[in-house]
């Protein structure tokens, strides 16, 4: 018979989606020049030219036998050991490939990081505003997610907030910095401050905090920004990483989990990862993939017009009167809206005005809305104008 | 706090991996010439060219933006159209792409499918000889796998052990044709059957019951088999197919599900599996690998060396006097032992003759060996000797 639960989910879309099929119609309909789409979080810069060019490297001159052949459950041996080593270098850290599992981008390192460390009965937390697929990634392991609610001034953690709501059933703290969708980057000071703090509730409670760290934006920190590697701080963290954002390969879905070596059970994690596998069906990212990422470790697209995006935007918008947190990093930003009701909000921009917003509501932060600057410059120009006459519409 | 049921598996081996590992080993020791390893099911010729020149030609000439884009969570539109086209073509069938979601190949898709119409205090039945990640993938969902015992002398379905273990809790029937590890392609005449007695039970339950396909050998049959294509038969039914075999592209974890539209659901389902992902943290398989096998839909890689292998196998084997019911495809073959202990009788053959076999057990049917016979044919004329004298050894 039908898994009921399941067959309810597909009756209920994405607010997003929503958004971005709106934006896709009208595009049609007026020209896409005329829309001003902000409302999706997919990379506009290409994948640097080394990583095409070891692909095409790849299919011309390794026997496809091996090249095509199976990855072991746990990865390449050769990408884990090169990502150990390039977390090494970059952050001064001792990982080896033991300590690294090759996933399906940062969904899979999470889904996978959850069920080693969390089930039935237990409490995972985050902090407001999120990723909405936190969701089903926390149900999927069978626990109950707690949301926090945002400090709507920093976007650094509410620790007020946060302290009322440990207790010994939190077994794992979920945290994504740089953020989607504020585009603000935890400080060291926030990281040493929740590093404490779950060092003094692991001893008051007599068992392990998992710190899980969704770090896909890791690489996209904007000038002057204090941005910390945050395994560096927290014996019992677990980095989940994807290339997605930082190498524009969203599509290609790899990424992996890094389990500080400082963590008593970060090689079992490991090993518990590739058992997990075994059960969602999913077993490995695809082998081309994971030996030509090997070769881009250290590198990134060239991501500087995100930052010239977050400028242009963050100087604008609160030149025109908006209220803004100047984001570190991502592209993202998630300014206060004019009116408490945001989705009212964004379904005016984008009918009366063309310009496709995202409201805060779906990351459990009202009053917000999200703008994806992941796009052109010379869009995010044309698109002046309409967050003008948006303001003036509300104030 | 570390989740004790994944912690335990970690302990337990594969006895596939033990023989693999054993067999790796020791080619070290005595040169890999010396070893005749049978163990593993890997492609041994290369992926068609029409494959690497296309994805060649799509890292050379796409916007990069665009090829390594998300993909769809059900999957590329132009993917799932093609395989609906492909299956049309060459069964005969009325599929829209609406009844294809593209999955991590047949792993992802058993998986998906369970998910979608098994749960908690549900049945799912299987017959031995069968694939023994079958146990995770139908736990994974929540329900128990009831194994129905083989039919020795054909490894056809036993009918009459299947009636006497049906009952209501049964919501899936799971089979694997061509089968691994017996090399037996379920006829025509047994499908017809098992689709009749579905049929009948599905009245008597007042519930659908689905038969999940597990087709990776589909397209590696060998001449004179009588090969159906299953979903043909019976409405309710769910195909998994893997590119890994068919293709050789094994590492690359690409397939597909192909719900038969004849299925009241089959949208449904569909549309389920792109929620079940959510949870699972699995969003699609990559976007280059899903365009580059919408071009090779309707090929193969050359499997005529496996046809080769197996009859230069079964006949000398069959004439030193080893029993086997001869394969109608795959690239497995599994006669039966000499003596009762399959372990026993597949270790010695690997300590005294560098004969590296898999014992029955694995696959829930004692008594018999199995072959992997997806290895050079020159391979398999040096390996004679050995089964001649493995043979004497014990009658």
């Amino acid at each position: 018979m039908i898994n009921e639960f399941y067959k309810d989910m597909t009756g209920k879309g994405s607010v997003i989606r929503e958004f971005f099929t709106y934006a896709m119609a009208k595009a049609k309909e007026i020209g896409a020049d005329n829309i001003y789409n902000y409302s999706i979080g997919n990379p506009s810069v290409p994948v640097p030219q080394e990583f095409t060019d070891y692909m095409i490297e790849l299919l011309q001159k390794e026997d496809p036998v091996k090249l095509h052949g199976y990855s072991p459950s746990l990865g390449l041996d050769s990408t884990r050991q090169a990502v150990a080593d390039s977390l090494n270098r970059r952050f001064d850290m001792n990982y080896t490939k033991e300590e690294i599992f090759m996933t399906s981008a940062a969904a899979g390192a999470i889904a996978h990081a959850l069920r080693c460390v969390a089930g039935e009965g237990d409490e995972v937390i985050t902090f407001a505003p999120y990723f909405p697929e936190y969701v089903p990634y926390v149900t999927g392991c069978g626990a109950k997610l707690t949301v926090i609610p945002a400090d709507i001034t920093s976007f650094q953690i509410n620790f007020d907030e946060f302290e009322k709501a440990l207790n010994p059933k939190v077994q794992a703290v979920l945290i994504n910095t740089p953020n989607n969708p504020s585009g603000i980057v935890y400080s060291t000071e926030t990281i040493e401050k929740l590093a404490a703090l779950l060092e003094e509730k692991q001893k008051e409670y007599g068992h392990d905090i998992y710190l899980i760290t969704d770090e896909p934006y890791r690489e996209i920190v904007f000038a002057g920004t204090d941005a910390p590697f945050v395994s560096k701080f927290y014996a019992n963290s677990i980095c989940c990483y994807s290339f997605s954002k930082s190498l524009s390969l969203p599509g290609e879905r790899i990424g992996y989990l890094a389990v500080n070596p400082a963590c008593r059970d970060a090689q079992l994690i490991v090993k518990m990862s590739g058992q997990i596998s075994r059960f969602t069906g999913h077993n490995c990212p695809p082998s081309i993939i994971q030996l030509a990422v090997e070769k881009v470790l250290d590198i990134t697209s060239d991501i500087s017009v995100y930052e010239k995006n977050m400028n242009l935007l963050y100087d604008s918008l609160s030149s025109m009167g908006y209220e803004i947190v100047k984001p570190g990093g991502t592209f993202y930003m998630f300014p206060r809206t004019l009116i408490p009701d945001a989705n009212e909000f964004c379904w005016t921009a984008a009918k009366e005005l063309n310009l496709i917003l995202v409201p805060g509501d779906s990351f459990l932060c009202p009053g917000h809305f999200r703008i994806s600057y992941c796009v052109t410059t010379d869009m995010v120009e044309r698109s002046l104008p309409a967050f003008e006459k948006l303001y003036k519409r509300f104030k």
